[in-house]
């Protein structure tokens, strides 16, 4: 089973993974973390040229093809073995990220962030995505709580991340079956309630 | 002006291209030279990543998006203000290269690798494009005089090469204007002339 969760910064959707994995493995599930950009030797390169702040001059088509060669790398060499094995396997930002943050958030054409995800992905879809909505006040309140620098990704204007969050909101309606929003304002607890229970009747029968 | 130069290893494109570059700097020509994949610092840490042997896991797609990644840097950073400045840019392999390569070389599909190459860049395209064509027994011949060590790109069997080849004559049928065929076994001041006549009537006012 393939699970991805996706939202703006500090939505707070390391916390639930972390809760979450916990949790299948105390029920005997084999898990398998992934974060992207990264997660192989060919993305981690990758990642290392996406995230580093002195790239300020890279383009956003650029930006997009990296996203998407990095994920094509992680597909091949990991996520697919790792379902071939009956692993749960859990992206921290997958696909709809770049449909997101490239396609609505920079504004690229979605026609061709489509064509270019497809390619990428071989058509591996996450079964489940929780969307762990926060606004972008929200954000920045928490990020000024938090005191973390911005890495290259993480730095943009108060309307880019307005256009991702409703980006989020159109794959919603998009695909509602596999698109799940999480109103991330509630408690640490009250969110993961919420994915356990959408998630606890499609789980695979546990490896022991 | 914007000119590019095509062809499988050994074709003597490096070779064609400093004897045009020199020909148009006497001539009062002002001439960018710029090889793919690389030319921006973006690029060359893209470049990196492409050539090295050890990433023998690399995704066709992977490739595929990351030499897009890399000329999208080039387009913005390089061509376009170049060509705004008026100079004659040549580059040592184009978008040309994508299209045999991993279109009919790899196998790709060539309506994504269209797209993507349109993406890429930005439909900033060659006037003319030289593709010298040589054979791939010729190649072979040329690489073990040489003696020059492949790299990652430059590794790839006999059928590869053939289906790169006849993807450039492809290429030729569909844009005959623009794509021009010369027969790279010829001597070097053949293939030269060649060129020379197909550009000559057709250069921009020099630059003094």
């Amino acid at each position: 089973m393939f699970i991805s969760f996706e939202g703006i910064d500090c939505c707070g959707k390391t916390t639930q993974v972390a809760l979450l994995i916990e949790r299948l493995q105390s029920l005997g599930h084999r898990v398998l973390l992934l974060r992207e950009p990264g997660g192989t030797t060919i993305s981690e390169k990758i990642r290392e040229i996406l995230l580093d702040k002195r790239n300020l001059k890279m383009t956003q088509i650029s930006e997009l093809l990296l996203f998407s060669a990095s994920r094509s790398q992680l597909v091949n060499e990991v996520i697919k073995p790792a379902l071939q094995q009956r692993s749960i396997v859990i992206c921290d930002r997958y696909v709809d990220s770049t449909t997101a943050y490239q396609g609505y958030g920079r504004g690229l054409p979605l026609g061709a962030v489509k064509t270019i995800n497809r390619v990428a992905t071989m058509d591996v879809m996450p079964a489940l995505t929780f969307f762990i909505d926060i606004t972008v006040k929200e954000m920045h309140e928490r990020r000024r709580a938090s005191r973390q620098e911005a890495d290259r990704m993480e730095m943009g204007t108060e309307e880019f991340f307005q256009r991702v969050r409703e980006g989020y909101h159109a794959i919603a309606q998009e695909e509602p079956e596999r698109f799940t929003v999480i109103n991330g304002l509630q408690t640490v607890e009250a969110v993961q309630e919420e994915i356990w229970r959408r998630l606890e009747g499609r789980l695979p029968e546990r490896n022991d």
